[in-house]
C-alpha cells in the first residue's frame, strides 16, 4: 500500500492510500462503509500491517460509487511528510556505503576505514519537511550546504535485542530522506548541528508498507540538482544492511513504532567532489528512491 | 512550584505539586474546585506559565477540607520522571564547563581548547527514566559506565533566533539529569550511542517551574558515588550560560514546549580521574542540583 499524509484546503491533517494517481482519503472511506480506521500515519503505524491489511481488503471490495465518493485527484491536495511530527529524532545512519565513506575521508575528517558498527546519529522532529517544500539554507550558520538521498526504514513494532533474522517484523514501511548536510557545522565532531537544522529532513512523498517492496535490498537510489545526476546507486551497497541496522539499534535503543532510520547515501555527495559543490538559493533537488518516489525540494536563502 | 509526575497503585500517570512532603493531586485538586486542569506535565507546560500561576493562586485559596481531600502522601506514590516521554530526544551539551573540558581532552578523545559553540548532542526519550530506578548496565556494549550531574532547563514556549536577552522568557523550569555515558561506546566520534542508551538519563525528582529559582546561574550541583562525592561545582562556571545556550539552539533548532536541554557536567566524571573510575553492578548514584533536589539510582548489569 502506497500511504501518504496530506491536507486539503481545509487544511486538516488527512491519511490517504494513492491507487492510480488518485487519492483515497481513509477516514472518509471508514465512514462510508462503517468502519472505524486510523486517523494519522502514526495511529496507522500503531494499529500495525493487521490493520493495514483490514483496510486494504475493504477497499478492494468496495463498489464504484463508494470509491468515487472517498477519492480525490492529487491535484487538489497537498502532500506533506509522510510522518509529519516523528515521536522522537530520525536515527540517521553514517558511512554505510563503501565509496561514501572514501570520499568522506577524501574531504571531511571522517576516517578511511571502513566501520565496524553502524555510525550513529539523529536529526530532530524539526528537520522534517515533505516534497515540494524549500529547504532553508541559513547563510549565517552554513556556507556549505549538502545532499544525501537515503532510504528510511519506518519501524512498526517496539523491539529491543531484535536479531537479524527477525528484523524485518520490525518494520513498517519504507519512504525517502534526503539527508541534507551543513559541512561547515561540525562542532567537536557531533553531526547534529550540521544535520539537524530546521528542513534538513525532506521525506516521502510516500511511505510504501513493506510488503510492496519485493526486495528493500535491491532498489536504486539517484538524486539530481537542476536536473543533473549526482548520486546513482543500489541499496544492495549497504556496508550494514537493514537487517544489520536494526539488529545493532535495537541493542542499544528500544525501538519503537514511529521510528525512522535513515539507511545512509551512497557516493556522490557535494563535499566528496573536485572541486566541491554545494547547495545555493533557488537550486533543485530530487531525490528518488525505486518503488517509493521522488522528492522535490527548492533552496531557498535566508535573510536573517 | 515543584512539580512531579506520579503514579499510585492504580498506575495511572498523574501531574502532583509537592508541598511540604505531601502530593497535591492537580487533576484531583480541579474536580474539587470545579475547574480543568491540564491532566499531565506536558499539557501544562504547553498551557504556560499563567496556567501555573492560576493553578497556584486556586491552590492557595482552597480550605482545609479541599487540600486534605486531594492530598497524598509521599510515601503513598512513585516518583516518575517529570516527562516521562519526550516529544524529542534530549538536548545534550558537552564541554560545557572548563574543568570538564580539561579533564576530557586528558582521558577522551576530545580537544583541550574551550569550545567556540556550544557542543550538542542528544539522547533519545528512551533514555529516561526516574529516581529510584535502575540504571541498566550492558556488558556487552561497556566496561565503561560513567557519570555526569547536570542542571537541566525544560523549555515552555516556541522559539526561533531567540536572543539572549529574551532567552528566560521561553523557560519553563529545571530538572536534575544524569547524563550517564558509556565512554567506550562512541562510533566515528558520535556521542549518541556512548549516551543514547536505555536509562542513560535519569531525570527528577522534581520539576521547578523557573520562578522559584531565584538565579539559575548560582546553583550548587554535585554527585555522589556509594556516598562519596565525586562531582562538586556550581552552574555559574557554565561556559554557555542558559540565556547563551536558547540563542545559539534556536538558531539551529525551533525550540518547542516540553524540549529539554541538559547543560552540561562540571569536572569529576569518572574518565577524568586517576585512575579512572566506573560504575558497576550495585553502585549507587546521586545527583543533586540545589533548589531542585537528589535524583538516586542504582546501577543493575543485565545479563543478555
Amino acid at each position: 500500500m502506497k500511504l501518504l499524509t496530506y491536507k486539503t484546503n481545509s487544511n486538516t491533517q488527512k491519511l490517504g492510500i494513492l491507487q492510480n494517481d488518485t487519492i483515497i482519503d481513509v477516514e472518509l472511506l471508514g465512514h462510508k462503509t462503517n468502519e472505524i480506521f486510523p486517523k494519522s500515519m502514526l495511529e496507522l503505524i500503531d494499529a500495525g500491517m493487521e490493520e493495514v491489511s483490514r483496510i486494504s481488503d475493504i477497499l478492494a471490495k468496495a463498489n464504484e460509487n463508494v470509491i468515487a465518493a472517498v477519492s480525490i485527484s492529487i491535484a487538489e491536495i497537498t502532500i506533506l511528510a509522510p510522518i509529519p511530527k516523528p515521536r522522537k529524532n530520525i536515527i540517521g545512519i553514517g558511512l554505510n556505503y563503501t565509496e561514501h565513506v572514501a570520499e568522506s575521508a577524501r574531504t571531511l575528517d571522517t576516517s578511511n576505514e571502513l566501520p565496524q558498527k553502524p555510525v550513529i546519529f539523529s536529526k530532530p522532529p524539526t528537520t522534517v519537511t515533505a516534497t515540494n517544500t524549500n529547504i532553508l539554507l541559513n547563510p549565517k550558520l552554513t556556507q556549505q550546504l549538502d545532499w544525501e538521498v537515503e532510504l528510511a526504514v519506518v519501524i512498526g513494532k517496539k523491539g529491543k535485542y531484535v536479531s537479524k533474522e527477525n528484523a524485518m517484523d520490525y518494520v513498517f514501511g519504507y519512504t525517502v530522506i534526503n539527508d541534507i548536510s551543513a559541512r561547515d557545522c561540525r562542532r567537536a565532531g557531533q553531526w547534529i548541528v550540521s544535520k539537524g537544522q530546521d528542513t534538513f529532513a525532506p521525506m516521502g512523498p510516500y511511505l510504501v508498507t513493506k510488503d510492496e517492496i519485493e526486495n528493500p535490498h535491491n532498489l536504486n537510489l539517484s538524486l539530481t540538482v537542476n536536473g543533473v545526476e549526482k548520486q546513482n546507486s543500489n541499496t544492495k551497497f549497504m556496508l550494514f544492511n537493514i537487517n544489520d541496522l536494526i539488529e545493532d539499534l535495537s541493542t542499544v535503543f528500544t525501538l519503537e513504532p514511529g521510528d525512522i532510520v535513515a539507511t545512509g547515501t551512497p557516493a556522490g555527495v557535494g563535499a566528496g567532489r573536485n572541486p566541491q559543490e554545494w547547495l545555493w538559493n533557488g537550486d533543485v533537488v530530487e531525490a528518488t528512491v525505486e518503488g517509493i518516489g521522488t522528492l522535490v525540494n527548492t533552496v531557498e536563502e535566508m535573510d536573517n
